[in-house]
């Protein structure tokens, strides 16, 4: 069911990175649900995470322990999210990484734990802590394909990818995964995203990077605007490529870097929509001629989250009726109507405001027939833009998220 | 399909208000499609409208007139909304509003405009003036229920009802009609709502009882979060009524006739939830014990506008995990999640922000197996309260969007 997405392609070893995975039953058995990644020493280690006041006891001690740096590990589990479970949830998590660390040689606070799945269960420490004992004699730099399809849970396709870029004649790779599928909205990055690379680069830049990627990837895409507890995205950097260390995301080897990662990022953060619960379309909204990128992402936001916008985009109806609805109700301050454009990929739909007087409906309707399409309002009012990805609201949609659970 | 809703009791005739309705054929044949009311000369009428920067040509038009006062006046059609219409559509409504004021004997002027149906379509003007012109023949003050039956759209009850209060030993009598099934998210009062009273009050204090009364109803309701271009509250007071005038909201007659204004209000209100696309749920979200009222607005349109929220509702999953989610997004300040408590109905389901260790999920289920039910929320930082009314996610509601005009 998921629009243009296919299993990743073949995945770059990122040299300093090690992965295993491993199965502990935690929702079912017979798949893996755990994954370990082990850095080398000397890796920096950035993140952002979920700005949900009820965050999982996983982020509020990865959060906690990522400021205090020196990360040498992640821990992740998929099928139960830790969330919701107060104290006990936050011991269970420290248990786990204490059994991580154990046989990983490392100290406990260089562990980070990460959970997916359910809200408001306890974790099965008992059956997990065994299989995590065993887990160090699988680590292996190729082991990416692994470890996407182990951090998976409704997500019906593995999200992962790579490529390299060019650092001072330095071939430096990055290399990424994520996880999710619904409760997409995310409020910093989204549900569960690694991406790992050699490069060499100073915790000050790298934190500036991860935040500058994630408010360029995961936190411009929205499937139900409903903002998971347990949202990460984790950038870590092995500094095994030989190039000079990178001081700044300013500097040439900083903007080549960002490119990469964003890419990445993008990549990731797209495939999430194009894998999103119930998805049959994969829409790019594009707002264009705001005073302010942040009027331009009300915008976005309102025509993507709007369920009349999402069940006209199911059924293919170029219904700009709703669109004008949407951008109506967005909450920008004295919007004149008659600045307004809108178009269908390439197909002008609104002008001034009201229909364009040359629209055909059969031209709007054979953009929406596609599977991917760019909805592109102009707001007429300044030069700000901003650009985000979403789906439609389907019938399965409804069917999982009744379902789930139950 | 409506939850708990039935056709309209007797409506009471409420002296100086007379109603005609007719059949113009607007969007398809056989039905009654237009409305007139006309008051008595001395009629106070005070409204509030949407707040969409896409306010639809007859929103616009009676801005202005309600504005000027002297309304005698209202001329309601269903099938086509006349919005995204620009110039031309104010246009159409003038021509409608002349056509009525001629065979009505009033200014043009003092008659107001409402349209609901498609957006972005001219209305049909030249079947609609013919029909005009006769209806003035079937004025009568008790064709209340034909009149809430022509407002209708994509409703499948006409929601409709009276009630009298006693004021100075007077009985004064309060009778409204509304219309809205989708795109309900009022901002200021739902699409299309009239309410009519022999009341006598003055236009000042007639002003400040529309905006507390549509705050206290149509302004507490959300099917899709998604607000009309077409919304409008009309309140009118003939003073028929022999008590003496009512000058203030705040006075002991002022009060008495607010609580009779609210109660219908907020009956019209609910029943556009229960009748609401595709419902099979009707539900009250009250949030209590919050900083102030707006952060206990926020987390209960969180709630009621979270898609995984109202498919679990459909579901009836007694799902408290994602209410922990939906909560822990609101956007409120430092929200503490150990001060919060959830029930729904009277079970208790979260205890401190954790599952409360006595709550059994078959107790849960039977609350959610019902068709209305509660959910309570205590946020545990004040006292602040707020309670809003809503429904949940059904196949049925996408199957009726992702149908209609397709």
């Amino acid at each position: 069911m998921a629009v243009n997405l296919e299993a990743p392609g073949e995945l770059l070893a990122v040299p300093g990175v090690r992965l295993a995975t491993g199965a502990a039953a935690i929702k079912r058995p017979g798949r893996d649900d755990l994954t370990i990644l082990i850095f080398d020493p000397g890796t920096t280690v950035a993140g952002v995470f979920t700005q949900s006041a009820f965050r999982a006891a996983p982020v509020l001690l990865a959060q906690e322990r990522i400021r205090r740096g020196d990360v040498r590990a992640l821990l992740i589990n998929s099928g139960n999210a830790n969330a919701a479970t107060g104290e006990a949830g936050l011991a269970d998590a420290r248990v786990l990484c204490e059994a991580a660390a154990e046989v990983l040689d490392i100290p406990a606070e260089s562990v980070l734990p990460f959970s997916t799945g359910v809200i408001g269960e306890r974790l099965p420490v008992a059956k997990m802590t065994p299989v995590i004992g065993v887990m160090p004699d699988g680590l292996s730099e190729t082991n990416w394909p692994a470890a996407a399809g182990a951090i998976m849970t409704t997500d019906t396709v593995a999200k992962a990818c790579s490529l390299t870029v060019e650092l001072e004649g330095q071939s430096v790779t990055i290399t990424g995964m994520a996880k999710g599928s619904g409760m997409i909205r995310p409020d910093m990055a989204t549900m569960l995203a690694y991406v790992c690379t050699d490069a060499r680069v100073s915790q000050t830049c790298l934190n500036a990077l991860v935040k500058v990627a994630a408010d360029r990837s995961f936190n411009r895409i929205t499937v139900d605007g409903d903002t998971s507890t347990n949202d990460a995205f984790i950038l870590a950097a092995t500094g095994r490529a030989e190039h000079g260390i990178i001081d700044s995301p300013e500097s040439e080897t900083g903007r080549a870097l960002l490119a990469g990662i964003e890419s990445v990022a993008r990549t990731l953060a797209q495939a999430i929509v194009r894998d999103g619960e119930g998805v049959t379309k994969f829409v790019t909204v594009a707002v264009q001629g705001g005073m302010d990128e942040a009027e331009c992402l009300k915008v976005a936001y309102t025509i993507a989250e709007s369920p009349l916008v999402k069940t006209a985009l199911f059924a293919s109806d170029p219904n700009w009726g709703r669109l004008a609805m949407a951008i109506g109700r967005a909450g920008v301050r004295d919007l004149d109507p008659a600045g307004v454009q809108v178009w269908f990929d390439d197909v002008q739909v609104m002008r001034d405001g009201l229909m364009d007087p040359d629209y055909a409906e059969a031209a709007g309707a054979g953009v929406l027939a596609q599977a991917e399409f760019t909805i592109r309002v102009m707001l007429g009012r300044g030069d700000a833009a901003a650009e985000i990805w979403t789906s439609d609201l389907s019938y399965e949609y409804v069917r999982i998220n009744a379902e789930y659970r139950t």
